[in-house]
């Protein structure tokens, strides 16, 4: 048993979607589960909709007729003629509920989580529905099954929670009565116990993959999607980027953050457990060798590389907190994580050096005055006093990472990248490494990212060859 | 006008006393005022003395008997025969009362906080007025100032807090009318507004002489103690270390979890924040230049210096928490730092990477079981749903650090701090540098840090001879 | 000026709102304001039509079409054949605006908050128009006027708190530039800062009234409603209860929990905060004198009376919390009232005689289930311990109490009440009586009330004659 | 097994230990234990003289002098002259004692609680020792025991809580091995799991008894004081005042508010719950019956009383909240008894009627102004606002109260009462009865209290001759 899943522009169009077939028909494994995602760029449009709608915009009709066209045009041209009637039939009708939906928020100017959920499996419903038909022409072995029937979840709509011992008890016991070669399912969707239609949050359709994976205890679960795998540094800053063949489960979490974003970790965290090997592949590039994700310890390309990846996070600001009035009192620390937690803002980086006069964070510059706003007035008392200095903000920044299992037992990585990154006069604003030695982070200017990447690619991926 | 402050070592006997006067003689201020602590290892004795006295240990007052002829002895040594009687006899009289009060610590079996702040005053009390006598003899122009009488504190015993404003206003005043050329001031003793005996705390005496400094806006304030400055490294591990001529206010800081712990941070923040330089100077050398702490830029002895000195210490644990649940969750850090805080655990250096998977915190060795137990509790749930790792513990590491203002405008300093490491086999578990960059952190093994410190020394202080 | 305000009852069909007509013309005001509530039922039905929708019952269409008839009848009945086709027009055209919402609640299955009062606000918006058109066939001086324009609300839809200054001011200036005679205003309707509907809450007609009257300092504000005044005693009870035709604010708000619930408290405070007379009236017989409240001290009709009336409430349990534990410790009731304050349960009496032995408290039959849970829940520790008896609640209870400002200055008011009581063999479960003596409650058994308010009223309002 | 308590009037001096002895020696039980008090006042005089020698006051050495005397001289006329030298030797070696105490607290100006309890406790230890020797003289078989070495608490120093169930155990198995006729045994003195001496708070000798006769399933508890027993009213205010033969536990509890005080209710809670027969007697008066206190329902003197007792509190204020802004809102109690509470401020009497206006309630008159100013500032927002009014309070009142188990069921005794005070023109200023039905209580001015006891006094308990 393996668990495909294909992403949005695996699935973009007719000519995409016959490749996905082409796939699933080359696979060598007796039974498949196909998870697919909506038509690429189907969920935003879906989400613009309907708040066009709920803002009393009157252009959600028109909004709503190209969609209606866009896949009736995918029907058209990925069956032959006399088979079209049915699935054309099926998609007006689909579009028809939409559009009695998109109607009801106009009307009423609200668009609440429930709504927003049932209106985004339209995206899943439709690519999946479309796709089982062109496998009926086809006449491939195939059975489309509902998500929302086997996947339960909390009512957290959105970014529901799934209710892991029933859902894969339920996936377990379905499938298992099911002799079709392919079994069909959207991704992303699910029900609350009430019935209603729940969303699974980013990453939604690589999550629902993975649960069928654990559940069904695949073989291995494949992540079909635009590119050819991870790599070892995001392509657009290094020409020279390779893909990585092999890479583990931690590492492939640390290199999440990656520009490429070709998983998002939580994501994973099902077939992770259970021990899955999850293969990245190309969908325009079936051939490519792509990423094998894993418990094995990696195995590079060339011997003598130890780092596996490069990360990058480019729109980054820090934020210092520095004061003698720090020194030896437990509980600066807990203030700032507490405002920071308050405020929702998620930390990135986190560096106290062993004096104890300073504690600087790093977050997404995006959220840096929300941040600064918040604790200056936590620490409003403490700044008044003088115990501490007003708190500092610095923008412009990014952070450059190192990520790798073996860098723990190679003592140089961590002098080999700093001596690289100040040969080329590259400052470091700040640096964090934790005791797991998996990921060595440095926070640069933002105008050195690129030569930063470079230099350290070269370091650690290229003069290897020399 | 300065302010001259002699620490334990310092006044530990009669023949160091006469090095005291002979230093307080020459100096070229008009007035000084001369802050001394107790007898060295008095404080110790005094705490023990009531600590045995309220287990109902009779040896108290053997004890007692010992602490006295002390006294007795350097009176004798100090004063013509013909001059002691009056200076025998108030030493016998302050032991009386301290008699009189362990004493009824042995009979109540309490010794509450107060008790405890009044009978370690004996200790500056003592020593202060039998200086007062040697100075009579040697016909010195002093007066004898009771600290009580002018340092104002709240309740807290142990550890008082200073009422500033009226504190300095009340110093101001009362130095004002004296004509004396020295002014002697027991260090480390306050009262509250009741009137009763309070203890500055860690390095009260210092905080006494950084205040009066403060208080009078002296030229300089001048800490004598057993060495000869704060030390490029401790001396106990390297063997070239060499004094600090010039360092700065915020170096010095960062500095000060030396080994050696020349001075302790928060003592000297009111001589700090009024801009008055410090000179750490040593009673046994008084001719050796000492350290001189201010504002301005370090100026380093080998122009091509960067670093200023470099820090460690020897003691300390790991603790990190890792887990994919931590990802995108903002709550986690709040949680492991409000626990360490209700604790009342010091954290000495912390550090998250990018990948917001793990952070990783160093503490003092010795809390590291209280650390864990509680975060085991706090994150019981987490970590049994198995949303992040059990809490990971290492033990037998310490901390080395770059310390320096100048580093941040040279980008290579990490990059060589590292490379040095790694050259020579050192494994770096953890790395922090916050974006002050004044202080650069390395976390690595307790059998290492000899080594570390060794090299790093040489690479930073000694190679540019070459 | 002044403010009239016709409840449903009073246009609930076509001859009641002649009758209306006729009082309003037959005002002695230069300016009459008309607050009017939705046709007689309206409000729930529209509650019930949204409900259904809501729910997925296709009955909700039938529903809304016997409301459109009814309306389309008023008018039919109402107004002369040849001006009935503007005001068909108008019904019909609110009631299809009305259909799509209830549509879209039906496909979205949601009722929200917002929603619920824009269907709401249909009822007054629809009787204040065909009243409108109805004065316009009499050829009666009038103005429809806005309520959503002038009052002004935070977003709590469904009981929406009224920013009162600018609501005051706004209604002040508006009518301030009204010529006509008559204002014509849908009671119970207002607008958010977004300019949504919202609603007032329970007795939101009464509120609006006493609104306006309060903005435009009304001579006086007339309530007429189905009854002719509030009553010495519940008429289901007594058949001698006679009208009470003066009291005052604080008596008025004393008496209204009576079963007829005349007024609800809170709605006539801003009346009752400006002074301004409140005239309850009977539209179905308009010369019957009504009640007067204002701040005078009361008339009664015999001079010998100084009772005012006689309050109750039949559906009552009790509970009572009583343990040695409780004796001198404060935290008790604490705990108790934030319990039921948490479980939302309002007190409607309470009792702690001086032994401090037992608390109890009353509350409304229905929710005595979820109090005892909530408090076993709350006291399970004390009353596992030991330290409290388990709670104990009784049912079947009643509250009968004596109401009257005189009652003060006539020391045997509650002698009389209880020998009265005990006359006739009702046993008294628990008695309350405030410092402010304005009110005497004693809980009974629910099968002696009938007996209790009839021989109170016997003694109190009817001996007097005798 | 009979357990007899003493109380410090009881043995005030040599003459009333004498009457105890006869006491001790005429009871009929095979083996007693005699639980006894300090010599009459001699708590508060060791209370005083720490405090005294806390604050410094040197006259702490002659007040010490003259409990001394007292002391001795109880000794000198209890015993033969051949047999006093060993107590009198014993008495100075406990004043020795105390004095070297006392002398410690003057020196550290400290009186802690846990010294505290020491002081104390000689009061006891004197009391019973003094008493043994006495019982020697008589050569009465008797033993006496250590209550620290039974009676294990915890460290709550001044009002510490007893480990009931290792205490209990103790206690048994200890007498057990006595075969001595009487066991006698210092009262209201306990010791914590370190050994240091702590006390049982407010009537700790009647707890000492209570927890002797539960541990040892006595057959009955006497507690021997000064009054021949509870009375039907405070005699005092009352001159017919009769003593009541005869009361439940429940109606002991109600009644002791009494002026008299004769127990204080949570100290008989021990030998309540283990059903143990309690008899107050009179030691200056041994033949009159007392007072029996058990589960049986009342037998009355006179079969037609109904009333038990009445209660008084003379020194008591109201304090209510009133506002329209309290109706149909759950949050005023809570947060009323909420601060309350955190004011640590017990509240005697709480009253709200049925229309929710207000609520009443009533506390010491020492703590109303502490009340007023709590309340003024949690309720800050609702007065300024307008909500409720301000907090009014009301000096110079008194609380009577009828007390009876029978009152429940006899309808008719509410009505009696306030025809009795409404007939004798006192105004009732605030009325409570709770549904036990056993306490109505009446606030009342304090110019109206004696009249009002003796009318009530009158009606339920003297009239019935008639």
């Amino acid at each position: 048993m393996y668990v495909l899943k294909f992403g949005g522009s695996s699935v973009a169009n007719a000519e995409n979607i016959r490749k996905v077939a082409a796939i699933v028909q080359s696979s060598d494994a007796k039974q498949v589960v196909v998870v697919v995602s909506a038509l690429g760029g189907m969920t935003n449009e879906l989400l613009t909709l309907g708040t066009k709608a709920a803002e009393g915009d009157e252009n959600y009709k028109g909004h709503l007729d190209d969609l209606r066209e866009r896949h009736l045009n995918v029907v058209k041209s990925l069956l032959p003629i006399t088979g079209q009637s049915s699935s054309l039939s099926l998609v007006m009708q689909l579009f028809n509920e939409l559009e009695d939906i998109a109607e009801s928020i106009f009307r009423l100017r609200e668009f609440s989580p429930a709504t927003k959920d049932r209106i985004l499996a339209f995206g899943e419903t439709l690519s999946s529905k479309i796709i089982a038909a062109y496998f009926a022409s086809l006449n491939l072995s195939h059975r489309w099954l509902d998500a929302k029937n086997v996947i339960l979840t909390n009512s957290k709509f959105s970014n529901a929670k799934v209710h892991l011992e029933p859902t894969m008890e339920i996936i377990s016991k379905t499938i298992q009565n099911f002799n079709e070669k392919i079994i069909l399912v959207p991704g992303f969707i699910a029900s609350n116990k009430k019935g209603q239609t729940t969303t699974l949050g980013r990453g939604g359709s690589d999550y629902t993959a993975a649960l069928f994976a654990a559940a069904l205890n695949a073989t291995r679960l494949e992540i079909w999607t635009d590119v050819s795998g991870m790599m070892t540094a995001d392509p657009r800053w290094v020409s020279g980027a390779r893909i990585i063949q092999h890479i583990t489960f931690k590492e492939a979490m640390e290199l999440s953050h990656f520009g490429a974003k070709v998983i998002y970790p939580p994501t994973i965290i099902p077939a992770m457990n259970a021990g899955i090997p999850i293969l990245i592949k190309n969908t325009f590039d079936p051939e490519a060798p792509g990423t094998l994700i894993d418990n094995e310890p990696t195995t590079h390309e060339l011997e003598q590389e130890i780092v596996t990846g490069i990360s990058s996070m480019t729109e980054i600001a820090l934020l210092s907190i520095e004061g003698s009035g720090m020194v030896g009192v437990p509980g600066t620390s807990k203030t700032l994580f507490e405002t920071l937690a308050a405020a929702q803002i998620n930390v990135i980086l986190i560096t106290q050096s062993s004096s104890e006069h300073s504690i600087c964070v790093a977050v997404d510059a995006a959220d840096i005055e929300l941040a600064k706003e918040a604790l200056d007035s936590s620490f409003n008392n403490e700044i008044t006093t003088g115990k501490i200095e007003p708190i500092k903000i610095e923008r412009g920044l990014s952070i450059v990472a190192l990520v790798g299992d073996k860098m723990k037992s190679h003592p140089g990585i961590s002098g080999k990248m700093f001596s690289v990154l100040g040969r080329n006069g590259i400052n470091v604003r700040a640096i964090a490494q934790g005791s797991s030695e998996k990921n060595i982070s440095a926070v640069i200017a933002f105008e050195d990212v690129k030569k930063a990447i470079n230099v350290l690619h070269e370091a650690f991926f290229e003069k290897v060859y020399k």
